[in-house]
């Protein structure tokens, strides 16, 4: 089929009543499906099920230090998973600190000590600064905009492109605006567009001079192994590019394991400074007195190492991969061509960006939902969820089954199809 | 022997030479003894390994309404936990939430969500009002008292007495003055006298009629099934007496497994209002997904209900009675009649108060230190560690082996009878 835009106002409107029938044909079906969610498939979760095995009643529950890991102690996590931790975020082991099974809890917790506390001895605590701002890279993580939104921190949005944020606005607000306190990032696979950061990206980050001394980078690194194709992307290391310039006390490091083993059941962890993290475990010893040892060692021992992990992955990937070739070729063959949408393509994740013709994204979402396809909302990857230009839609293939996924993909493709028809008749009809 | 007071100064020397020969003696045998904490032995820990063969990897991992536990979701607990905790915590199902390993953890978040949003819709942060009070009960729990203090909020002292706090300086507090934002409580068992709250004290709290509506109890029901004596304290049910008088929205209730599975691997709940925890879940969906709900059902198997737990905690009795009879049992022997010191005998819990002549107590500690016998730090049973008689030990004699424990009773008796004859000693001689 041509180009939508270049069809007459009669050729459109038979064909929104040939999309229509067959929308209301789908409505019937009474589908229950859902692509709303970056949840691993449960196949996925079935990986990790040897992880139940490993530690059983006859074995004897020490980490390497000998230290009895079902009792109280070890804040800082077992020393073996902060050395897995530290080798899967390339950071010194001393770096680390492992937590429970949440790593959106260890930024909630980080954004909230910053706030109570301050995010160094000595500097104001953020919560008595006035307004204060932190950067987002949009389309971005509706969670992490969550996280600020609830604390009344002022979200400025910052247009991602596949080598990363716009590192020109970037630099200018965090060099001359002290209100400016941190950035959201996501920089491999990133949430949802599934871009990597170029290492000039991740070398310009290490290289600002904030005009805040307590701004912080919060570098969701959620996604560092997460590979699914043949060309896997590379992140440059962004604490040792710190380190070169002395300028390692701007960033934190939060990753989890919660899409490699469970999700519902990982073990996450944060990287930061030795000073930040003294600083931090200043208050984290009075806000627990251990997280779940008995997981960590469970995690370290199924895992052993990166190597590990890694070997892991590759039984992830032979179940995402197929999801995502599986939409991305639908839209491929339903929507390319049309001049109606864009999306992304990415060499890992959990997510990709379909962008719908501008004002039209609500409109799929809504159109999808009422045939029984949940979508992430329209605008919730942007700051107070509003898209301001209701384009962007998060695909997330990954927990439907492939036989549900092709059935939601054409809704999707469908919907997508409707909604643009929808919008250039009315267009064609004010004309 | 008789009473020490009675003794002549040449007698008091006398002993204080025959007990410093004893010390150097036992100095000698560099003993390396830890009575600082509230930890279970490695044998109660072993009680509950059967709990690691619940779930293999040949179980279906899904909770009573069939949802899968290993992926993310149900933030407030799995039903078949939130059900466990409501029957151990005597609420409703729907007033709990089952959160991960801490139930300290959930205590800091409170105080920080109270902190930070205010106590419910519409009031004013806790750290928005200048400087606010808590209540704390003497002696009390040192990692309550160090919450309020990193949030800088001011303590105020309240004795204690074998029927709970001294209420009317609780409610002259409470009542009148609208800065005091809150009261910790371990209301059974109180750590670390051992008393538990009487039902008049229970129905006076439930009573209180606030002048700050922001007011709130912090109710830290760690104990609540921890008996070791044949006649057992009960507790008045406080949230039942609060719904009674319409005062439910003054009450958080804590608990935890963490002395009944795995210190550091347990589950721990809270319970509150409807009301409040629907303004608590406002902040918390913000702050995690959800918990480790794998952990929960793995608790919910081994232990099925709270008869379940009951029979469980005999054999934790069946531990911890002998080592509190014999460090009290040695106090009987080697202290009682002297006149320089007393101590608590709880029917359940984790501690005993040993009170010491005034001004002695971190010289018995250090003593002790001194000989090898790690002690809780003298004061650290009260706000800012400062125990202004100088008087209280808290006594924690659960982790130590029996034999273990004994030599350290004998080091703790000795020590006692030495700071106590060193004093009267140099009172007598400045006489």
């Amino acid at each position: 089929m041509a180009e939508y835009r270049t069809l007459t106002a009669a050729e459109l409107a038979a064909e929104k009543e040939r999309l229509e029938t067959a929308y209301r044909h789908i409505q019937q079906q009474g589908l229950k499906l859902d692509m709303s969610r970056g949840k691993p498939s449960p196949e996925q979760l079935d990986l990790s099920m040897g992880m139940l095995d490993v530690l059983t009643s006859s074995d004897i529950l020490a980490c390497e230090t000998g230290a009895d890991v079902r009792n109280y102690g070890l804040l800082e996590g077992i020393p073996e998973a902060r050395h897995m931790f530290a080798d899967l975020m390339e950071v010194d082991a001393d770096e680390v600190f492992v937590g429970g099974n949440s790593s959106l809890n260890l930024m909630y917790d980080t954004v909230a000590r910053n706030m109570q506390f301050g995010a160094a001895p000595g500097e104001t605590p953020w919560g008595r600064q006035g307004t204060i701002k932190f950067l987002c890279p949009v389309p971005g993580y509706d969670r992490h905009f969550g996280v600020t939104e609830t604390f009344g921190i002022e979200m400025i949005s910052i247009p991602m492109s596949p080598t990363g944020p716009d590192m020109d606005l970037v630099e200018q607000y965090v060099n001359h605006d002290p209100a400016v306190k941190g950035i959201w990032c996501v920089p491999k696979y990133s949430n949802p567009d599934g871009y990597t950061y170029s290492d000039e990206t991740v070398r310009r980050f290490a290289a600002l001079k904030p005009a805040a001394r307590d701004f912080r980078i919060f570098w969701d690194n959620a996604y560092c192994v997460h590979d699914i194709t043949d060309t896997p992307d590379t992140l440059l290391n962004l604490m040792d590019e710190c380190k070169k310039l002395g300028s390692e006390d701007m960033v934190y490091i939060f990753s989890s394991t919660s899409k490699i083993s469970f999700s519902g059941a990982g073990v996450a962890a944060m990287a930061m400074s030795r000073r930040n993290l003294a600083w931090a475990k200043k208050f984290l010893t009075m806000q627990t007195i251990s997280f779940d040892k008995i997981n960590q060692l469970r995690h370290t021992l199924f895992f052993r190492n990166k190597e590990g992990i890694r070997a892991h992955m590759e039984k992830h990937r032979a179940l995402i991969k197929p999801r995502f070739d599986l939409v991305l070729g639908m839209l491929d063959r339903e929507i390319a061509g049309l001049g109606i949408a864009e999306w992304t393509r990415p060499n890992g994740g959990y997510f990709f960006s379909l962008n719908v013709l501008p004002g039209c994204a609500k409109r799929v979402v809504a159109l999808c939902r009422e045939a029984g396809v949940v979508l992430t909302g329209a605008g919730a990857s942007f700051p107070y969820g509003v898209d301001p230009q209701d384009s962007n839609i998060r695909i997330a293939p990954t927990y439907p089954s492939l036989q549900d996924l092709e059935k939601a993909a054409e809704v999707l493709c469908l919907c997508v199809r409707l909604a643009a028809v929808e919008k250039l008749l009315s267009q064609a009809n004010a004309a």
